[in-house]
């Protein structure tokens, strides 16, 4: 039988929320199963752009990466962030260990092709190197990972957590009994997106291609969903969707995806 | 025997330099022996003080560190310069692991006293985590540790970087044949210091204390030597202050510490 290992994803809600964040890394360090946490933290990111006056630049809703924004990207996310995290999650008896895709090779990208759209700085994983993560969490540590990545060119390149966490659990599954946590602002998914009580407590892949034709999923949980049926089709145990506390309390209502 | 392990400290000078840090990067990755590289950026740090608006403030010639100094120097430490040279060492074919004195708890420290002088989120090293370091090196890989230690509280730290190197050395010096490599900008220890080529070839304790009363070792040199005595009476096998070339050329001028 293989070790249970548990992905968490968390978003900028919990990161921007130094309460709530305190409270999700006592329960996340807690966690008796192996563990690995990923972050993103774009409104950290945006705030520091601001104060040193680099213009966010948006094409179509998405953020492009020039030079400035990938310095800003680098310093907030591994540094500010899974520095805060790490130092928070040692405190509570949980030896974390942060990482960028850089470090150790751990997971290796490519540049985003500049067309139809340059997105500068954006990476696309290509593989992750399973054998160094398997080494650090047979050495008791945690890996912390943050939404960056590399070409092994020496070019770091920022990268959608979401993507990271699950291609994270993809690469980890041959190895791993894996259950995968997105934690974000709602419940779930919802069936009204103005209801906080309409969520959908189980979406299997029949059903989500519903949803998409009907117009019910809204457009930014698309590829987080994607995502997770990605995973569950290599194998991964469970993979849920909802608010943090589905960590610590699994009676709380969430999303659980289904094949 | 001991396996060798070679601990080597850059400064500014290397760090803000790209051409040299190129070099240079190069070169350590070519290190046949297990390695490790302790790096500063204090100066990468107060540019970035300035477009942020946040004074650096010093007493008595020495930095203090507040709340948002701290914020500025883990960005800058373990964010931008620590990525990007794990990015390229990794494409040098060095799996370079980034890491934090919080990461994995490998450097505890504890903050220091407020009196005399009230330096603020400054560590003074009290244990480094050998289990932690041997873990990494044995599984091939090569820490690159930025000058940020953790206070087991879950704070962050600042730490003078040739005292983490330091500290590295003697820790680790019950387990490997340990080399220490201070480069910086100079040859090694001047006996004229306008004088680039008055590099004293090699010091023992005893002309070291020499030295200090006949007022020859510049004062910020002699933290820097104590640790090299330090770490010599803890049986470390060889420590030598030069510039970077030394590295990888053994024939060039530098200054060896002896007891």
């Amino acid at each position: 039988m293989k070790t249970p290992l548990h992905i968490v994803k968390i978003g900028g809600n919990v990161i921007n929320d130094p309460e709530k964040l305190t409270v999700f890394l006592k329960d996340f360090a807690a966690l008796p199963e192996q563990k690995i946490l990923v972050h993103g933290g774009g409104k950290r990111a945006s705030e520091l752009n601001q104060k040193l006056g680099i213009p966010v630049q948006m094409v179509e809703g998405r953020r492009i990466t020039s030079a400035k924004d990938l310095e800003v990207v680098v310093m907030v996310y591994a540094g500010l962030l899974n520095k805060q995290i790490v130092a928070k999650l040692t405190a509570e008896g949980c030896p974390a260990l942060g990482l960028s895709g850089a470090d150790g090779g751990s997971i290796l990208a490519v540049k985003r092709k500049p067309k139809p759209i340059d997105f500068g700085f954006v990476g696309d994983v290509t593989s992750v190197n399973t054998e160094l993560i398997i080494h650090q969490l047979s050495g008791g540590l945690t890996p912390v990972f943050c939404a960056l990545t590399h070409d092994q060119n020496g070019q770091l390149l920022n990268t959608n957590a979401d993507t990271i966490a699950a291609q994270l659990t993809i690469a980890l599954a041959d190895y791993y009994e894996v259950a995968l946590s997105y934690c974000f602002e709602k419940k779930g998914v919802l069936r009204d997106l103005k209801d906080e009580n309409s969520v959908i407590s189980s979406i299997d892949r029949m059903q989500y291609e519903q949803l998409k034709i009907e117009n019910i999923i809204h457009e930014g949980m698309l590829p987080k969903l994607q995502n997770c049926f990605d995973a569950l089709e290599k194998g991964v145990t469970q993979v849920r969707v909802g608010t943090v506390e589905m960590i610590s309390d699994k009676e709380i209502i969430h999303t659980q995806l289904i094949l």
